[in-house]
Order: C-alpha cells, then structure tokens, then sequence
C-alpha cells in the first residue's frame, strides 16, 4: 500500500448550491473523509487512535479550488501525509475530475491530542510510529501554505452571534470544523455568493466550542478580494477566540 | 433491472452526533440521494425530469429508526416507488446493517410539477411513463404512512425565528427538505437529545421558501411522547405555513 489514498466522490445534485455548485462545506466533508479512510486503512485513523485515547485535532485547514463540481460530477480526492513531526503532521488533498479536470487543491496541519489531558501526544506513539511507512514529501499542492490569518482587530466588527445548537455537534461534543465554514458563508448575502466565487477558504483552530456555548462572528475586510473572520465563544462573561477564517474571492472570475 | 435498487452507505464519524449516532438529518440526505440514485438508473430522475423541464417535489416524508447505525457501521437503504398515480408516487426505504440489522424504514409521498408554471406535471408523461416498469405494491414497510400532522394552533408557542441563509438553499433556490428537519432538531436542547431517542420523523411539506424569507418555527406538545412544530415564512409582513413536522420519542426506551 503506498502512501496515497484515492476516493471516489459524487457531488450530489442536492448538496449543490444554488448557483449548481458543490458547496463548500459539503466538499470539506468529503476531503475530511478522505483523510480518514487513508489513515484507517493504513493503521493510524480515528478508529486507531481512539483504541489508545488519543485523537487527531485538525489545527489549520485550506481549501483552494479553480472550479467547483456540478451535479453528478463525478472526482477523485487523493490525500496523503505530506511531512510528519513528533506533534504535527502536514496533510495535502487533491481534487481531480473523472475526466482529468483539476478542480482544486488542499492543504492542512493536525496535531495529536491526549483525549483525557487534552494535551499534545506523541504522533509516533501510535502502532509503532506506522504513519512515517506513509509519508509522501516529494507530493506537493501547488497553493499557499497555511498563513497565519492576520487581523489587526481593530477594525473588526460584530456582525452575528448565535448560540451552538445540536446539529453543530460532533461525535465529541464540539463544534465541528466544517460547520464554521458553514457558518462563515452564511454572513455573506446571497446575491453575493452569486456574483462571487470564492477561490480559497482558510481556517485556523485555535479552540473548541460546546453547547451552552454563543458564538460572535466578527469580521474584518482584507482587501478588495478577501475577508478575514474571527470567531469566538462567549461563555460566563469570557469571550475566548475559537477559529480565525479567511475567504478569497477574485472580483471578475469570468474575466480572467 | 427490478424495482428496487440497493446502494451501501458508510457512517461516517463525523457525521454522528455526541451520541455517536448517525445524525437523522445525514440519514434522511441519504435516503434522498438513494431514490435519486434508484429513478436515475431506470429513466425517472433528476437529470430526466430536468430535461423536460420538471422536477419531483417531496410532499410527505417520514423516518421510522428503532436504531441509528454508529460509527463506521455499514448499511445498505434499499428504496423502491410502491404505487405510482397520475399526480403522486409512494416511494419507501429500508436501512438495513450489513450484518442484517433492522435500523428502520421510511416513507413518503411525491409529486411532479413543472419548473415554469410550478404546477403539478403528469408523472407518466415522463419517458413514455417508464416508472410503471418499476413499481413494486406488494414491498410494504411495516410503519405508519404519513399522517397529516395535526395541529389544533391555539396552543402553538413560537420559539424561534431564523433568516434564510445561503447553507440553507438547494439547487433550486428552495430551502433544503432536509435542512428543515435540521432545524426543528436544533429547537431541542442538547441534554434533551442525550436523554431521549428519537423513533420517528414525520414532515408534511407545505409550500416552499427562499432567501429572504424569515423562518418562524412553532411549537405545540401532543402528548409525552411527542411534539408538533409548524415553519411558516415571513416575508412583506405575509406569513405562510412552509412545513409542519412531528417528531415522536418515545420516553425511557432503554427499559422497553
């Protein structure tokens, strides 16, 4: 078994936006899934980890996308472990239509938690260190690495606040990391997300969020083609920073 | 190519809840890409209907679930069309474990309309009425058909209000089947979820809503072991009832 896996996804009519897109959130779920079945397949996945109380903790995840499927398109996403520390692994993924048609790209940083300390384990712990048999250094992603997403918070502004509610929960009880995504979009108007692409999503995770958790949105312009996003918990009067977001959005696509 | 089609399923971990049960809003998402995937294959799906300018429209939907598959558990749902008139089809499921677990069944009521004048199209019109080639009336599911879920609306509380948002749009522009029963299963608190199992999902579907519409949802308790939610929108100070649903729990089910 080499060190990437491949899978086949559908990009199902209904988890196409209205624009016949495959949403964002939807494919973020499917290259999540992706890792998962890599890593189960080759003894270091959820499965694996949870055995020795440990879990993976995804840190900084970039999405970087050209095009977006259509309904029933059908593509591959490959993924593998690109470098492996003793507490930080870099994952890329690529997105590629049946046809050859590269959709996208990307790229992320996981470290490994303790689940009872909920501090950082040794990654080479695991079933003798089998993740270094599957490592791919040489497989780049052509896009940015993750950046740190800079806000001078200042002129950051509040702009929603909404309380963490059943479907936001994952099987451990925190807010999932695609739904911030979710949640990020859904600040943009529609008529905006009809006359605008988004070409790259980045997410940085600094903490987790629960139920009884409010999260507060606050979002800060970049520049002409990006927004950056800061989202936090507020729980007993302390507001703590949970995920920084940043969307890119080339004005004009279609003229490029 | 009988009437049934049969197509295996994963659920995935991150897509069960803090349970670690496959949420209900993932499952029925599957159980609708599982009849796309079944009218597709034999000449009545989306991709046909939109060819001639129609499309199938969800009126009743109902999941009965006396188990939800966990983690990495691998199912098959089977669905079939059970009868078929010129205005309506009776479409069902089954989800069934690899191991042959029984986890449920559901049910549902279709119509076809047509995508200009938004009427309702004669099914059989379509393909030279090929669905009669795949009908099979003697594959009951031993649960309730839809009801029409009553609500007597003198003691129907609102207890929330949400604007449409972009996560909330399908292909169409129409908020998500499904993201409606997201929704009413967020009106629960988190400890009400821990406590009680869910057996049974019942929505009628009213009428559609867009963006820009603001979802009130009502509340009214039938009795212990269920309650009743009505959607309406609200748009130009006009209120119009979108949905209702019923979701029935029956209470201490580990003792049953």
């Amino acid at each position: 078994m080499n060190a990437i896996g491949k899978y086949e996804f559908l990009a199902e009519p209904f988890r196409c936006d209205f624009n016949g897109r495959l949403m964002y959130s939807t494919l973020g779920n499917y290259m999540l899934n992706a890792a998962d079945y890599q890593s189960s397949e080759r003894g270091f996945g959820w499965n694996e980890l949870k055995r020795e109380n440990k879990a993976w903790v995804l840190s900084r995840f970039v999405m970087e996308m050209s095009e977006m499927p259509g309904p029933y398109d059908r593509f591959d996403i490959a993924t593998w472990v690109e470098s492996v520390m003793r507490y930080f692994t870099y994952r890329n993924w690529s997105v590629i239509g049946k046809d050859g048609k590269v959709y996208g790209y990307g790229t992320s940083v996981w470290a490994m938690i303790d689940l009872t300390t909920r501090q950082p384990a040794d990654i080479f712990s695991v079933n003798d260190g089998r993740i270094r048999n599957f490592v791919s250094p040489d497989d780049k992603v052509p896009i940015d690495s993750p950046s740190r997403v800079k806000m001078d918070g200042k002129n950051a502004t509040l702009i929603r606040e909404i309380d963490v509610t059943y479907s936001d929960l994952d099987v451990n009880g925190h807010v999932n990391s695609i739904r911030y995504i979710e949640h990020v979009l859904d600040l943009f108007p529609t008529q905006w997300h009809q006359l605008n692409h988004i070409t790259r999503i980045e997410v940085a995770y600094v903490a987790e969020s629960h139920y009884g958790d409010r999260l507060r949105f606050y979002e800060e312009r970049q520049d002409d083609n990006s927004k950056c996003f800061m989202i936090t918990r507020l729980n007993d009067d302390t507001e703590q920073e949970v995920v920084r977001c940043r969307i890119v959005y080339p004005l004009h696509t279609s003229q490029m």
